[in-house]
């Protein structure tokens, strides 16, 4: 038996595109003599649908796409993701199932047992989670068929869960596992998913293929890196990460196994890539082309550049260097410098005119008092309007270039660097974004147009935000070798004050900067989606109150 | 049997400031010789915690909370709602609970066992669902004890859920019920709420003591209107809405009824005193005193600016008038006459030199392109950064006053109009903004200075934004008339094209609404957080993705 796993980029909503891409596929797998072909979870409608699962007509058009598929299923048999109705009125109105199609006809329906609901996750606000579980028949085999999570409660070890599908299944002795899967990429994901994908096949010592999505969709980002894993425990091999890919396995070699083929994974590594294709994605699925961003002169601004010119192209990337009346020469000059490294359009529009008005506007309200942070506000907001006034003109979408460290104590300003459709370093604390310029610089000829394409000058010297004279973010943060692993402690890892104070931290320090992660969710809240890298990322996967009393 | 209700007005992780409420009203039903005290679902901790809930820290404060009450329990039973850790390693690591207290000891703890995940609710993202249901005996009576949505699912008819918890402590045949909720506010809610306890009573045939919270957490406002039900169905009381309240019932005269007491619910009513309290609480809650809001010359502005006056008070409201070179003098005229009419300071800063400096700022740039939404946007945000610089100098939260109807098709502009901390009118329909103003323009004078407040002008004079020669809303929109009953049937109805069009609505506006409603997700994603006075706001209750191809 031929089995073809197709991990495609999709799309939400987009029923025309996501099916096109199937159809295309199933024939490239007929081509291929496949007998089976298995697309990701939800693949009709793209991942996360979110409330667009609560309009009849959604659910409708997600069945017309299985309709669709269902017709070219004669001489291939099709595995694909779509929401199911709940025919009974007791629990949620619906499914989150895997159909199996072949010969013309829906030859099985597996629904998701297992539905996250956590962190980005919020399956059990749409979907019943399932209650039954049979093997599919084909062509003299059974396939145990599951979704997602339904692998990632092995041994009833994983304490979110009191079943475990394939255990209900196993009875049956099915001859190997199909898992159809939207498992969204963090830095560390790709190894744990690798293991629980092994775990499961040696348990149960048949083979797993596993489709996995690709793509991304808005903040969460799908890297794809689909699996087929020997009876042996072996991976026999490895889609690639960040890309579309179809192959083809046959069944007898997968069983023979004595093959492993695992990719290397580099966080950083990682992180560039996922970057790129978040970046590119948004662009793409939401009909742009090109992008604008503010350039300081700093890392930030250098990295989202690189990043944007790698997703779009050179052509589609243009900057604004918008020096202050504190800004230093070298910032304008680094700045240019890296524009012309890139080969991307640069502008230098001077910001001082345009405070000064703002100040003669004000300046009866604001007799008497003295320079303080609003007027470095006012100098932030005056770069965030001409920016959007770029965007309007000309259509560009302006990237958004602040850090996670920042973004964490609210070390910016709202509606001024904060403006901005995609935060493409939401999620990267500032000293990972030092070892990302490491990683970009050393990357060789061809990928850029230079080796070294971010100026030393930009990386050596201190951070600033160049609003008042001599300022340095150290005049109101902790050093980031400081505040980055306390903030990772406190965010990704959810410590609380006395454990903070028990691993080593200052208390003091601790008190200082829970507080300022806590006061300032109020400004988060109003923030550009944030490009998802990390397992705890800002946005709708950390929800908290903003008049909230905690640690502030 | 004396059983005080006490409606609280409590604060997310303010365990401090929430304890010593309950312990002063503890000592408040004491003198009133109450043997029980009731208070809200997860009172300690304030309703919804959100991701606080995944803090360790956070729950062992929340015991400590628990464990101060259960001192002060020596002469009455205390019922208080508090998270509970799962002891079991195998399902969610919390439960919602309701804690029975008395002389000095945990007598019994009831957990949750409806869990709301849909609308703003995420409670299965924390909590496991109850799985035992025992009474409560005290002092010779047997308690039903049930948390909020517990009731929710009478006779099995809510098809969200698949048990009915009060069904499975009947068979101990409890004497009365006890309900401790966190019911939130939409304008509707209260009559379902009434209709709810009362069909819940009129099943079992025993009276029921329901206590709800009261107060705004930043979007979702809680109302109050606690409810004593006697056996004959009837409402025996229903405490005040929108305020904080003890009062103490006689079991005996409770059973006995014949007494119907239910208050009016008139939806402008209701949606006024919500968003006051909602003002208010955002202000008292993040410890601000002051507002600042640009004042247009109309209606939303002037609604904006009066409730915040009555919230907060007229001498903690300043407004700016921004006049562009478009705007009609009336405009100013109309707004300075509010201004006086509420005895708010005002200031006039015209916006024309500090939009001709971004003008000229971006003249190479713009050189050749025509004056286009780029210009009207260029105003918008000078606007924007006038009011946060005010904000930021002095030290007011910026209210913003963007309506429903606007919000929903995205008419505004991002970091211009859009900003603020708080959107008043985020879930107010223009059409039912007027009658907003109609209601507030006949109070008697006390409530505001005089009667008839707003001016007539900025009813009667057609909507604009003002920001290009003559601009009228209804250039780029339908007539509100049209337009809000088209967008309450896809936003509060989750109604289709196809079921909309069959309502009679015509397919080209069907297509065009519901396009610029999604493409407008970006928008509102970093639109100021919205008090909630609908069924379906816009924010935590309405989760869309950004890159979606769905109807757009």
């Amino acid at each position: 038996m031929r089995i073809a796993l197709s991990q495609l980029n999709l799309h939400i909503g987009n029923f025309e595109g996501n099916l096109a891409k199937m159809l295309t596929a199933v024939e490239t797998a007929k081509a291929e003599k496949a007998d089976l072909i298995c697309f990701p979870e939800l693949a009709v409608c793209g991942y996360p649908p979110r409330d667009f699962l609560e309009f009849d007509d959604f659910i409708k058009r997600c069945q017309q796409s299985v309709a669709a598929l269902c017709e070219v299923s004669k001489d291939i048999a099709i595995v694909v993701g779509a929401p199911t109705r709940n025919p009974v009125l007791a629990g949620k109105d619906l499914y989150n199932s895997a159909y199996f199609l072949f010969d013309g006809k829906i030859q099985a329906v597996q629904h998701k047992a297992l539905l996250p609901t956590y962190d980005i996750f919020d399956e059990y606000r749409y979907f019943e989670p399932a209650s039954e579980f049979k093997t599919v028949a084909f062509k003299g085999k059974k396939i145990a068929l599951s979704i997602c999570e339904d692998i990632w409660n092995l041994g009833n070890e994983n304490p979110l869960y009191t079943i475990c599908p394939l255990d209900e299944m196993m009875p049956e002795k099915p001859d190997f596992i199909l898992n159809i899967s939207a498992s969204p990429f963090n830095y560390a994901h790709a190894k744990t998913r690798i293991h629980t994908v092994k775990a499961n096949v040696q348990q149960y010592q048949i083979p797993m293929f596993y489709t996995n999505m690709v793509g991304g969709q808005t903040d969460v980002i799908f890297d794809g890196g689909s699996l087929v894993v020997s009876p042996d425990g072996q991976v026999f091999d490895e889609l690639p990460y960040f890309k579309e890919c179809l192959k083809v396995y046959d069944l007898e070699e997968v069983m023979k196994g004595g093959i492993h083929r695992e990719q290397a994974k580099d966080k950083i590594h990682l992180i560039h890539d996922a970057l790129v294709l978040g970046i590119r994605d948004y662009f793409q699925k939401l009909g742009f082309q090109k992008a604008i961003l503010g350039l300081s002169g700093g890392i930030d601004s250098a990295v989202t550049a690189v990043l944007a010119t790698e997703a779009l192209g050179a052509d589609n990337v243009r900057v604004l260097l918008m020096p202050s009346q504190y800004s230093s020469d070298h910032s304008v000059n680094d700045a240019q410098v890296l524009a012309e490294n890139l080969g991307i359009q640069y502008d230098i529009v001077a910001i001082k005119s345009v405070y000064d008005a703002f100040e003669a506007a004000l300046a009866t309200q604001f007799a008497g008092t003295t320079f303080n942070v609003t007027e470095e506000n006012i100098q932030a907001r005056v770069r965030g309007t001409l920016l959007m006034a770029m965007s309007n003109k000309f259509g560009h979408i302006l990237l958004n270039t602040t850090n996670k460290s920042e973004m964490s104590v609210g070390y910016g300003t709202l509606y001024g660097d904060m403006c901005g459709g995609l935060a493409v370093l939401g999620d990267v604390y500032k000293t990972e974004i030092y070892a990302l310029v490491k990683y970009i610089n050393t990357l060789p000829i061809g990928k850029y147009r230079m080796e070294g394409v971010i100026p030393q000058n930009s990386i050596t010297k201190p951070p600033s935000a160049e609003l008042r004279p001599g300022q340095k973010d150290t005049d109101s943060l902790p050093p980031y070798e400081v505040l980055d692993p306390l903030l990772f402690q406190y965010i990704e890892q959810r410590q609380g004050p006395n454990e903070l104070i028990a691993q080593g931290f200052d208390e003091a320090l601790v008190k200082r900067v829970l507080r300022m992660v806590n006061i300032n969710e109020f400004k988060r809240e109003q923030a550009a989606p944030v490009i998802r890298v990390s397992a705890k990322a800002f946005g709708m996967g950390r929800r908290l109150p903003i008049v909230g009393k905690y640690l502030s």
